[in-house]
């Protein structure tokens, strides 16, 4: 890959040079040389932040976008996801793979943290469109003794970075406390902590899996992975909204990650995430969209607004997670969590950038950058993406947009046609 | 204005063609002749939708975006917003108004219900970028008595509705019942009584607005405006949050329009809007941005997906406030509030609406077009706009987009040095 030098681009309030060389920032000064670099970006009237990093998601969930709304949940799940999820081979995996990376590019997503079926079509998307992920191996009892095993033969085989494309790390994904049982979560705990791999969990989403959890085990949900031993690998847990005060110090004291699905958990009446208790209790908290059958779109800058909205409106506090804290939820901080050198512009961070049009009306005027990408913003604001030295999106143009759109659409009409046919 | 025809375009589930004429929609049918029209737009692969119908909002203020977020009220609005109030002149309000009306176009607003001051550079505006728009006359005891008399001298001189441009309406904007005492109230209610117009006002938004109302009136704002007499014109009030079910159903008899406004009254902590109660009591209810010093964006796309949101979060009833539902208020209930014969793709209407790009990736599958519109889709899915039968945008583009943001730059850099030399 070629050096890259973006010329007068506007960083930290200044405008300066910023030169990518071998996949990192390797200089940022003004009055760089353009005789440097491979190829030269005008930044003239843009600002340089970094892009999106999603804690959680469902990358091919995408291909059920909009298929069932505003219908209850066990309505939702029985006729509506499972159904259509039997139907989808793993071309249809791969086309849904693909339409949400190119949504996530062209909202300024350069990484996500995924969790579905067939990782493979998934991660293949991946490779073909320059991302980065942290990919799960979702497990959950139904899917029977077989399967499991060779769930855990693929991770087996997987260890070496050099077996998977560049960019992608694997998580051990455990879906849910309430269909996983005991014996496979301490395997995955244990495989997870062995093998320094997250490990990935939806963790009291709703008020059914804490009451259930307390039926079987005597216990809250929290405190039962911890009494198994499932919190001693580095977890990373979505939703995380029905815990108590005492929960929210173990998650601390674990170093969990917590991740906000704001839009999912109102669209589905889950609950409203507890953002101050998870502060004063000084948990590390991140930002994701969940997937797109329950948000319907995987707009991190949406997220970022929506749980600014939410945390302030909750407790009544206007100065509760101002722009500057939930787009580091949003950036840094999901960057830090996955062990990615990136998430920051600075010398030596992975180039990961974003490349914002100041011209757009929405950054208009620009009294204060951080709060206009957050609560002013829509994606047309985003000029270029970056996701390690290389150019993801320039001028707004993502290649290969049109075909990906094309097989997406296929893949859903195949997909009913399977399914009336059933 | 020449007359248009859309040809191929899919509407409400089948593929048609729309001819334009005298600013209505004059036929809808398929196969219709494109020597026809004076020009043709080929629709395949979108959709015709009605466009956005903003019930409230400040647009001038759009030139305060991203000034102060994240403080609380009273500091908020004494230390920046009135102070940044004061340095605005005249150009400054046409220049923000543009700003405005341009970020509308784009996100596919095309009317707008607007109070702040000086009207007619929002007016010369709205005349100058071809939407439509309801404009207050604002009062507030504080202007003093000559300014206010001068208000209604400008109402007088404005009833005939050939000396305002084509497309706008005054109304009589009270701004609430803390800045504007029982004489003031009375004199603007028999005003737009009389002269049927519409009477705007900021109702029951806050707290601490009720329990000062009963404190001095000995009742709340409601049952205030009722009882003196204030709710005898046909009423536009924005955010009515702290109402109890009486209040409600005096708000439903009086047939009062409620604005609500959900981003706005989460930023600013106001509360949390009844929809439900509002919905029992029969009310009707349209949707608003608000100004963007508490939004920071006049999108109404985002203000539908939020507004279902915490609907549904509220109550923990994910059935309720539909995408059918919301998209309505945001579209021909926002229309017949103002009387406006529009809001609806139907013969005979007039000439409003969104042309979607139904290839753009937000759009993709499209199980449900409107779930699409309301919880998936960035503007970036909108083509084209058509107001009264002219075209505001098409293919993205709108005309004399970067002069609009060069000077609204221009005048927000201009009030911050005034703001200094104070």
């Amino acid at each position: 890959m070629g050096s890259l030098l973006i010329k007068n681009v506007l960083h930290h309030g200044e405008t300066t040079d910023v030169f990518i060389k071998n996949k990192i920032f390797s200089r940022i000064e003004p009055g760089l040389d353009p005789m440097l670099a491979d190829k030269v970006i005008d930044g003239t009237d843009k600002a340089i932040i970094p892009p999106f990093y999603n804690g959680h998601t469902h990358s091919p969930m995408t291909l059920l976008r909009g298929y069932a709304d505003d219908i209850p949940l066990f309505e939702w799940l029985n006729k509506y996801i499972w159904p259509m999820e039997k139907v989808m081979n793993a071309e249809d995996i791969y086309n849904g793979s693909r339409l949400a990376l190119y949504e996530m590019i062209r909202s300024g997503t350069v990484f996500f943290n995924d969790m579905y079926w067939q990782q493979d079509q998934t991660i293949r998307a991946v490779e073909k469109m320059g991302l980065k992920a942290a990919i799960g191996v979702t497990f959950m009892d139904g899917l029977g003794k077989k399967k499991i095993d060779e769930n855990f033969n693929y991770l087996d085989t997987h260890l070496n970075p050099d077996t998977l494309p560049e960019g992608i790390t694997l998580t051990v994904a455990p879906h849910a406390i309430y269909t996983v049982g005991e014996d496979l979560l301490r395997r995955c705990a244990t495989y997870a902590a062995e093998h320094n791999l997250v490990f990935h969990i939806h963790l009291s989403e709703t008020k059914q899996e804490v009451e259930d959890s307390v039926k079987a085990h005597g216990m809250t949900p929290v405190r039962w992975l911890e009494h198994i031993g499932a919190l001693e690998p580095q977890v990373v847990a979505a939703h995380v909204i029905h815990v108590d005060e005492e929960e929210f110090e173990i998650l601390a004291r674990r170093d969990v990650t917590l991740v906000h699905n704001p839009v999912s958990n109102m669209k589905l009446c889950s609950g409203v995430f507890h953002f101050q208790k998870a502060q004063e209790a000084g948990c590390r908290y991140i930002l994701g969209t969940d997937g797109c059958s329950s948000n319907n779109n995987l707009d991190m800058r949406e997220e970022m607004k929506v749980a600014a909205l939410v945390a302030k409106s909750r407790y009544k506090d206007v100065e509760l997670l101002p722009a500057a804290t939930v787009f580091k939820m949003a950036t840094k901080w999901g960057a830090e969590c996955f062990g990615l050198n990136s998430g920051k512009i600075a010398v030596g961070k992975a180039a990961d950038a974003l490349l914002l049009d100041l011209n757009n009306e929405r950054m208009i005027p620009c009294y204060n950058l951080i709060s206009n990408c957050v609560y002013s913003a829509d994606n047309s604001v985003i000029d270029t993406v970056i996701c390690n030295g290389r150019i993801l999106m320039e001028n707004h143009k993502v290649h290969g947009g049109a075909e990906i759109v094309a097989l997406a659409k296929e893949s859903s009409i195949k997909m009913l046609e399977r399914l009336k046919r059933q």
